[in-house]
């Protein structure tokens, strides 16, 4: 019997190995989560890459008359799958957002009469976009091929991290040529464009910028671009209206003129083509200046070797994600848990020259100084699971992000760090200040060497800014009063998680009069919480109760993107006073239980454009983010294998190998980063302590190697599709007591073994 | 008998005295030429200042309805003198244009209630602006101060190098206010303003720029400004109209938030004051980031002591304006003469940061390696006159000009020098590409230290730039066309003039090649002259001359700001060659007869906003530049005296001492250059020669202070109103022969004497 017990043994237990030269960009499908609502881009990058290269397959106004275009949402990473035309391909772009900008620099191959209006999607031939199919698409990590119907030119992208690689087969033609229209924009309008610059260096390099208004008010982008065949001809057309020509009118600038400026701008460049002559283009980012970008792309990209480029940039991404290497029941599940780690490299992006350079906040120069500087902090998303995760795969890069955000800090008129970084803008998206959850996050882990006392002051002054909405109000009452600032609920909860987090690093600073404060501050969620009717509530700044109060709604209930029911649970600093002021761990389970169960009446969600019924499962919203932590919250009650059985459901049904298989915006990596942690078997409920909350791999087995060199190994022992219980866990063979996993208990390597099974273990 | 002639001798002829204590700047009125034509600005700056802070009497728009506004004309420099309106004080200006820009930064205190609003100026108290008087104003060299009537507000003006320096004396009140307007411009319009940005920095110091559009039209101007005194709050208003608002509105914007951004902004500083209280705001410019403005503030003002600032910088001036000691018959003569100098110090100006960074043409951020960068190069003006004069006082300065020169072709994508070098723009205003006659005219007189070969490359590079208006017919024909470019006579005629500098300077590198060919060139003026009719006249491209000339018409008729009779005379490089080809010198004499006597119809200026009667005598326009040359000409007649009592009256005449007293724009400091010159009794007919026209000096004695140590002493004899004919001259004792004193005599110091009479010297 004792050897039967042992082949049975083995023959259920996965075996991590070390595999890392497995080609994990393979099982990457960017694809994944373009149709919909992933808002992801199917281009190509870098890992954190400043150039993110990608076709643009709308070319749409956000504003029609002044009003709202609901279409312009499903654009915000430029690209939907449903769509057969594509309007060029674009330099920057944002990851998963709910929100947009960018879409710098639109270059588009055509052939034929020049064409300078793009057109309308919706009528073929109506400009110089083009049709294209998705059986002539091919998306990789790092490369990109699409074939463009109307033209018969084969485009080829891919990208070093700070210069974009067009590689354009053309047919012979006598006119053939290459759009550079600076007027696209990813949610634009008219008024968008600020400035646009161009310069024709010579015959095959020309330079710019355009600044633009929009999510970033005061954005500049310059570029320089080369081609790898001199042009024969070029000029632009200037759709600005301005009495003013000043005496420019001398020239023809629309021909042959080396310098154009204007606030919109379509510029061309002319070419004699052979058939299948390639023509290269390789273009370059600065935030600094133009004299930068041609630096980039010098420093990066000396050559005109297309697949060299590609070959590199391919290799940098096998790299990163063979730092997580996973065998899976099916390969689809990897397919999915490599696009997802993917995803979680899209965004923060590198935001520095090749010499350290790089433009901040305050619209200054400045150098990073012992750091690389990062730019797109999604922080009211991405502090939950994506920053956690950095920190275990990525921690020196995290703490570059934190020195960045520290750098955000003294460059801000505020004194503030980072709400939403975006290209030296604050945006101010959402709510709360949660760059102190990611800087608290990493000094719980140890995995930064900022100076405590300098990080710490910083985290106060972003918690002590009157004029931050409702911040007065809760510094002095100690709530968000909802007749002063709306959401006013879900803002005194995060507060009060952020404060906590400050607390974490004055007591590491040995700051006792800043801990207590703090402290004290994060027990706010208490004043928010109406015993009466056993919710979170909006109160009033004379101290009463809102009327009128509903709260399964998710608009205009004291909440953002959320309602009662779910951000009402947010309090991930004091779980268990939460759940005990709830009405005990069998109340809340049964609170749990309802939210995973009843379906959301449709007239709670219809007004919401971020909660969708694609993103829920009864009336939990996993498409969006308040919520990441709630299905692990059976592990705080007596009922924890509800966690396993729930995430289990949640990464089968929320992230699926299809172009429409993301449930909601992947929102910068925080959704993707969600799932990478959940695969694994553990998630980073409350980030800025040392504890992960259990739940069940999706893995057979996973091998993470640390950046300090140690191995992590995960393994799984009778991993099934229905073996989603958790029998028990060893970890270095010592079985684990609770539900939770220590950081500590990681960051050494060794080795966690999940006993799985089909039955609850209760 | 001997002995009365000694005494009779002594008792005419003046002293050149070294007397260089003498207080200067009294004899300078900043407010000579800012009535009517002259466009000079009143306001304060150091010589050649960076920042040039002046009142500005109007608000007013270049286009009304699209169309442009012909009261707007008057405001190049921002002041009228007639007017009785003041709207604030801005920071930078252009002296003496017939073109304008600028006006950045408009400082306006108020009390009472907040009014954003600047009003209309004929609407007293119909916005922020204020009624003054004249009795109230005094205009010092480095130093305003008028009374702002309404407020009972007294407001002083001193500056730096790269600061302004403002003193507002308040009365009591509760409700005193800074209004820094953003929005006002000189020749301004909807859309000139691109962007504007400002940065709260603290209780007392505001950072931030505007970028524009306009005659410069890339334009961005940081600043950094600093209170004395905390204001207690503050606020803007934006006047944008845009759909998309982003998440900043989540903020009252309006009051106390430290970050204001958008097209179009004002913004106030609230404080209180106490009867008497002085407010002090010091305001730095820079071209290249607010922290270089910063640092521009702190390094040259790091104090509080306006007294101080403003004795330095009359005491900068004393210096400069002391290099040209003079006495004159009258006082008005000597004010004249001071307010000329001065004027003629007032552009370029100085371009770079304290620490030698400054924008450059291209837009890239440079630093000036071995010289000093100046901007604000009106050459077609300037070149004659203002240049040669700097070489003779200023020759270092000239030589850092002329290596801005070099550095802008550097940076240009034309590869050429400036034609109008304006803020880090090429503004393309006037023909011709004069730079090249700088750089002749240095290098004639061995005032520069560039390197010849790389000058002459820029030359060369500069006048072979097909796409310059009719470059490209010029370059294959020999002329410009007038069907393909108008002003086709002015165009060639400049051209060839400077084909003749550059030849100069391939001579002195010792280029054969390029000496013969643009010498050839220089020859071009022979092809736009028709024999038959004894005029420069327009040719067509097929050979032909234009039908329907006019050759006194002054619009039309292949010329620009002149006509045939005037601009026709424009060979300074072969003026005898000219002279016989336009029938020997006693023709030429009555041609110049009937330009001087022979008033022009109306018809023929009416249409030519540069060409106005107070600027002429006869058909002579010396309110404009094409004709500086032409009094002079009769020395290459038999006729030199009238020469002399032409320039005499000109300078009687055309400037006078009172605020009209400028016949036309003194244009950069062009007709204040003429003026000395023309005072001191000669004249640089051609520039980039080593020679000198005599004239009839108006001084009675003059030193000259020259850079390299040396004396240059200009004396007359018999000096009189009446005594203006030359009846001898001698250099250092020896009597000049000829019409022509060279540079190489007066270089090294010495004495000219004028024995002059009241009759011509037949």
């Amino acid at each position: 019997m004792k050897n039967f017990i042992i082949l049975f043994f083995f023959s259920t237990m996965s075996f991590a190995q070390n595999i890392s030269n497995t080609n994990y960009i393979s099982f990457v499908n960017p694809l994944i989560g373009t149709q919909k609502m992933g808002h992801v881009f199917p281009g190509v990058t870098t890992p954190f890459g400043m150039v993110q290269l990608s076709p643009e397959t709308n070319y749409m106004n956000m504003f029609v008359d002044q009003k709202y275009n609901p279409e312009a949402y499903a654009y915000c990473a430029g690209y939907q799958y449903e769509d057969n035309t594509i309007f060029g391909f674009a330099h920057t772009h944002l990851s998963g957002t709910g929100h947009s900008d960018l879409g710098d620099f639109l270059v588009m191959p055509t052939t034929g009469t020049l064409n300078l209006e793009p057109g309308q999607a919706h009528l073929p031939k109506s400009g110089f976009h083009t049709q294209f199919s998705h059986q002539n698409e091919t998306a990789q990590v790092g490369y990109y091929k699409v074939k463009l119907d109307d033209y018969e030119i084969t485009a080829e992208l891919t990208a070093s991290d700070r210069v974009g690689f067009h590689q354009y087969t053309f047919p012979q033609s006598e006119q053939a040529h290459i759009i550079l229209d600076m007027m696209y924009s990813i949610y634009n309008y008219e008024d968008k464009n600020v400035w646009t610059f161009i310069r024709v260096e010579n015959d095959s390099t020309i330079t710019g910028y355009r600044q633009t208004n929009g999510w970033a008010r005061t954005r500049t982008e310059y570029f320089a671009m080369k081609f790898s065949k001199p042009f024969e001809s070029y000029g632009h057309k200037k759709y600005d209206v301005t009495p003013y020509r000043g005496f420019y009118r001398q020239f023809n600038q629309e021909e042959n003129f080396p310098e154009m400026a204007g606030k919109n701008i379509r510029a061309y460049f002319n070419f004699k083509t052979e058939e299948n002559e390639k023509i290269k283009i390789k273009l370059a980012l600065s935030s600094v200046s133009m004299q930068g970008a041609l630096l980039n792309l010098e420093t990066e990209i000396p050559h005109w070797d297309f697949d060299k480029t590609k070959l590199e940039t391919q290799s940098k991404w096998n790299s990163e994600l063979s730092k997580v290497e996973v065998e899976t029941l099916t390969l689809a599940e990897k397919e999915n848990f490599y696009t997802a780690l993917y995803h979680t490299m899209l965004s923060p992006i590198l935001y520095e020259d090749v010499d350290g350079s790089y433009r901040g906040l305050d619209q200054n120069i400045h150098t990073s100084d012992g750091f690389t500087n990062y730019t797109v902090f999604s922080l009211w998303d991405t502090y939950r699971a994506l920053h956690p995760l950095f920190n275990l795969i990525q921690p020196k890069r995290n703490n570059d992000m934190i020195k960045s955000m520290l750098a955000h800090h003294d460059q801000s008129v505020h004194k503030m760090l980072p709400v939403w970084s975006h290209y030296a803008n604050e945006n101010w998206c959402m709510i709360g200040y949660h760059s102190v959850s990611v800087i608290a996050d990493a000094l719980a882990k140890e995995t930064t060497n900022v100076d405590i006392n300098k990080a710490l002051q910083a985290c106060v002054n972003t918690s002590s800014v009157p004029y931050y909405p409702g911040m007065k109000q809760y510094m002095e009452k100690g709530y968000v009063a909802e007749d002063i600032s709306g959401s006013s609920v879900s803002k005194t909860l995060e507060y009060a998680y952020d404060d906590w987090c400050i607390a974490q690093i004055a007591k590491k600073a040995g700051q006792k009069e800043i801990l207590e404060e703090y402290l004290n501050r994060a027990e706010n969620y208490n004043k928010v919480y109406d015993p009466e009717i056993g919710y979170m509530r909006p109160k009033l700044s004379d101290g009463s109760w809102r009327k009128n109060f509903e709260p399964l709604d998710t608009e205009g209930q004291g909440f953002i993107e959320g309602n009662a029911l779910n951000y009402g649970l947010y309090v991930p600093q004091n779980l268990d006073q939460m759940i005990s002021m709830m009405g005990g761990k069998d109340q809340f389970s049964k609170h749990l239980d309802y939210i995973f169960t009843t379906p959301l009446e449709d007239q709670y969600i219809e007004k919401n454009e971020d909660i969708t019924r694609d993103g829920m499962i009864g009336s939990y919203v996993h498409g969006n983010e308040p919520g990441h932590h709630i299905p692990y919250l059976y592990n705080w009650t007596n009922q924890p294998w509800k966690t396993q059985e729930r995430v289990r459901m949640i990464m089968n049904t929320m992230y699926q190998n299809k172009v429409d298989g993301l449930c909601g915006n992947d929102d910068a990596g925080q959704m993707s980063a969600w799932y990478i942690f959940s695969a694994l078997g553990f998630y980073p409920v409350t980030p800025g302590s040392n504890d992960y909350a259990i739940g069940s791999p999706m893995v057979q087995w996973a091998v993470i190697h640390l950046e300090n060199g140690k191995t992590l190994k995960i393994n799984t022992v009778n991993q099934s599709s229905t073996a989603v219980y958790v029998q028990k866990i060893t970890i270095n063979g010592i079985a684990l007591k609770g539900n939770t996993i220590t950081y500590d208990a990681l960051k050494n390597g060794g080795e966690i073994v999940f006993y799985l099974g089909s039955k609850p273990k209760k």
